[in-house]
């Protein structure tokens, strides 16, 4: 069925009946193509009815649907068109497990990160009133998403506004990523058990603007009726405070109920909610019973044994350092099992808190709690750190309060695209003053780092990639702490500097060299801030300094080394090998490397050229 | 009176007649000193009352105090042994017009960003419950900052919190900087309407509690009661709907009244929330009646005539803009006359939005609007727009949304200190592909750029300072658009490169120079991406750059030009001169470039040394 489904016009004509095998068919493929590529579960198959209602109700691409973070997309996708490429979910050149513009034009946005749909469809929908369009703009919005702050500073600007068509679906599955926390949590829970929450004051308006006006004290009268009413009845729900109308709740995995609340918030126009409520990992058994171990699932997870990664070390750094020391706190962002701290939150529940989605909080949160003495680790993965530059200038390293951050999926982060690489970070944290960046590239180094960093002052971050270690021979590197070096004989002619596990990389294209040059690797450990003179002692009087990493080539390391060797006249040459004005989609990180000239080819083959360029000019 | 408040414990020894002569007296000495030294006017002379309050119920610095944004604290300094500095305000080495940790241990943190007490805050009271510490933390924030998704966060995170000992002052006073907006707005004014709002469920809460238990029945029958006469009469308030037993509201201008709350709420222990509602600038008529006149006074306000400023310009450009281009749209944060847009907003209404002290909604929102045609400006200070660098990044640049950050306050900013300096702004978004910056020195350049990035694609950031162009003779230079430039006659000893108003002290520092040496400068206005082709060709051989810039220098344009130049294998040592590992203090312009060597004379001076430094050299 689901193949002749060419696009989301197609579902219109379908009868309930045939919607439910659809729906089937939907969750078949998603269960199939997960298990063989990875991606995200339970979100995608709780929402399956939900996607089918909304592209009847209405008509993609004119309305604009936007999926918040966008990880319960594949039902989307296989309604508009890409059925027949889903089998290259992920990975690389293949499609996106994400909403991706480039990909389809029902594809709003390109998505990745929590709460900017709301804002997003806000801007659309205010286009619309102004171009005088009825078209819809449509978020959904999952209740993790909810605890973020960017959906309240959305929703608190689309109060009383019935002249922007914009529909937020509250997708209510009674979790995020991890367990659902904080106020809003606790009210729609409640929410829930009431059950007697209905769509009154929505209702009551559209009565009421259907009644032919007689003049102002009727409506005065009407509406009384209505204050009295409600207040005694049920009293204003959360968003009906902030004067948002609501419908709700309405059982998500049942199209026709769907279909009339948003049928309802189309014909009432102006902004409105719709509180639906799903089952996360609906129609797989084992993900219906426990869908935080579905909601990212890697092709791994058929073949058993868990692998040791730099999350799973942190998570057991964290907990050894908790034991002995007892200002240590640990702070989340709805990540709990993500970065590693399952076994720290069960151990020190005292010390601990998962703040929600919510990372400008987080860092902040973390800020007082150094100043009253603790020594708090915010363990976030790098991307969405991105939320709490501020926070990290304004309430950590001004302070002078030492927070941690640990920052998780550090550099090209395969499989996940555009939005969720590491490669900006680095850029970010190392323009404050008072922080300090270690980028480890082993397990042990990770622990190291880690330790330094809790004995540290300021702002201080370790970061460290998805997935575990490189392994390739090491036995030749003379360990310095800060760095690891290892130096032929005699004066280099060139130097590969390096940090985290693209050292790998450089380790290879210094093997790939080392028959016709003599070459040297560097790996820092210790990134920001630099000590110059023994980088410089190290260069070894080389002529030509090679950076390899892997962010952005703005504001990296390669940038700082070589403003600072050219402050200080020196003459070697610096030559940065990064990613260089271009976002990174997703793939395997062995195409993704290629793709951008990392990998240990191109630095050889780079490296290769310049120094036969040199000796030719010194021929000259 | 005030000159024998040495602390907070002195305060508690008087009379409530007494108290009315000591707020008479901290109004007078707040109004006499700013309208010498400028600064926050409305909102200090509004809080005087709930200062006293608060510091009479608890014992600070035990208890800790954290006022958000902290633009309004000056009582709390004359309060807490400031008084007999108090002239200094402001000024270069003398007291912060914000709390600042490093001035007296009253000031919990260095504060001057929105909505991050409540986070720090829950960070302390955190502390204090492992601790096992009685110890309140209390935050203080404006309705304004309630507009702002850090709040939501932190009390999302901060329900049915018995055993954390944290109080949250909403000082609601109608309005923050600019009239407030959204929901919250809404739902406070109609609260205040209705003035039947009372803390019944946090009593009720109080009976509960001290009736001994019975058993699960009895508790279970008056939380039967409690719920249906709650339901029945007043509902639950929105802070209750999310878990905050709520106080209010409460006249803030009354000490007795104010006592008896924040009493309550100590008493209460737990995290509560107490709405006080206060008259921004009591005490002196007009800004009584105009507040928004008083915000951020400057000493100029009594010399009558507006000056031209950048920012003046900007709103005059936008006008105009507007008038011919119908898909211009203006976004501010909050700060509709502290950008220039006020005559924008009466002109074009309908292309206006003033979203609240929202930045991270505000740039994502207008990633919106440009996914549908219009061409989005949000005008926000450079250091208020590190909130939005995620946004920027994801929402923005990476959809190819074509969204303009009319960037005001950039570089050094005179008077407000650590937290309102604009000099991370080019670290952060030269960083994010398919972004370009544009940092004009003039208000000619200011308007072409603004045109440019009006033209342009994807994230284009207009970066201009606080207050007027700089004057001095420019009759030397050739304009090229992207740069002016002029050059000595032959081959130059250096070149000053240069942008922003901090261009006057280039020329200067050149005009020292010359007749010593031959000394070009050249003066970028668009800084990112640079052109490096032409700038070496207009380097012109040079064998020293020196990079004059007022941002950090990690992350500048001169570690992306040493970086360039050493790429091509450029001989060309780069210095730069720029801000360096350090926090920016309050104080004038020239007193701060001469702190940080960034003047006339300091550049001259270093660079002659540099140059003696290689002549002899050449000697040798």
């Amino acid at each position: 069925m689901l193949e002749n489904i060419k696009s989301p016009e197609d579902i219109k004509k379908l009868s309930y009946k045939e919607l439910d095998v659809l729906a089937a068919e939907i969750r078949d493929v998603i269960v199939n193509t997960v298990k063989e590529n990875g991606g995200h579960l339970a979100s995608n198959l709780g929402i399956v009815e939900a996607t089918i209602a909304l592209h009847r109700v209405f008509s993609c691409p004119d309305d604009k649907i936007i999926f918040d973070v966008s990880h319960q997309s594949y039902p989307h996708k296989l309604l508009t068109g890409r059925y027949d490429r889903f089998d290259s979910l992920r990975r690389y050149g293949g499609i996106s497990g994400f909403t991706d513009r480039n990909e389809s034009p029902y594809d709003t946005v390109t998505a990745g990160h929590s709460g900017s749909s709301v804002s997003v469809a806000l801007g659309i929908a205010e286009a619309n009133r102004i171009n005088g369009s009825d078209s819809f703009a449509v978020a959904v919005v999952g209740d993790g998403s909810f605890t973020n702050g960017m959906i309240y500073e959305a929703i608190n600007n689309c109060t009383d506004c019935r002249d922007k068509n914009l529909l937020i679906v509250l997708n209510d599955n009674e979790m995020s990523i991890s367990k659902n926390v904080g106020g809003l949590a606790r009210y729609l829970s409640k929410v829930r058990t009431s059950k007697k929450y209905i769509s009154f004051k929505h209702r009551f308006d559209n009565h009421l603007s259907s009644i032919p006006l007689v003049g102002a004290p009727t409506a005065k009268f009407l509406k009384w009726i209505k204050d009295s009413v409600k207040g005694a009845i049920i009293g204003e729900t959360l968003f009906e405070n902030l004067g948002i109308p609501y419908i709700g709740m309405v059982d998500g995995n049942d199209v026709k109920r769907l279909e009339e609340a948003f049928g309802e918030a189309k014909r009432y126009k102006g902004v409105s909610i719709v509180h639906i409520v799903t089952k996360k990992g609906l129609g797989l058994k084992a993900a219906e019973e426990h869908p935080e171990n579905y909601h990212s699932v890697s092709p791994v997870i058929c073949s058993g044994a868990p692998k040791r990664t730099f999350t799973s070390e942190f998570g057991g750094y964290m907990v050894s350092a908790a034991a002995e020391n007892d200002k240590i706190f640990a702070i989340t962002g709805a990540m709990t099992e993500g970065v590693g701290l399952s076994e720290y939150a069960k151990r020190f529940p005292d010390r601990f808190s998962d703040v929600g989605i919510a990372e400008e909080h987080a860092v902040a949160y973390a800020a007082g709690l150094a100043l009253s003495g603790y020594n708090p680790v915010c363990a976030i993965y790098s991307t969405f750190a991105q939320r709490s530059f501020d926070q990290v200038f304004h309430d950590a390293a001004l302070q002078g309060a030492h927070v941690t951050l640990a920052l998780d999926h550090c550099g090209i982060v395969s499989g996940d695209g555009y939005t969720h690489q590491g490669v900006y970070d680095v850029s970010l944290f190392s323009s404050i003053p008072n922080t300090t960046i270690y980028s480890p590239e082993t397990f042990e180094e990770e622990r190291i780092s880690l330790m330094r960093a809790l004995d540290g002052e300021g702002a201080v971050i370790v970061r460290y990639p998805k997935g575990g270690e490189q392994s390739y021979d090491r036995s030749g590197y003379i360990d310095c702490g800060d760095f690891t070096y290892k130096m032929p004989g005699g004066k280099p002619d060139a130097v590969i500097f390096t940090y985290g596990i693209i050292a790998s990389e450089a380790d290879a294209a210094c093997r790939l060299l080392s028959n016709e040059y003599k070459i040297g690797v560097v790996k820092l450990v210790k990134i920001f801030p630099l000590d110059i003179d023994r980088i410089v002692s190290l260069i070894g009087g080389a002529p030509l300094l090679i950076m390899l990493e892997e962010v952005m080539r703005t504001g990296g390391i390669g940038e700082k080394l070589a403003a600072a060797l050219s402050e200080r006249g020196e003459n070697t040459r610096v030559v940065t090998m990064a990613i260089d004005g271009e976002f990174i989609p997703h793939g395997d990180r062995a195409s993704l490397l290629a793709r951008f000239g990392l990998d240990a080819e191109s630095v050889a083959q780079k490296t290769k050229a310049l120094l036969q360029k040199s000796r030719q000019k010194i021929k000259m």
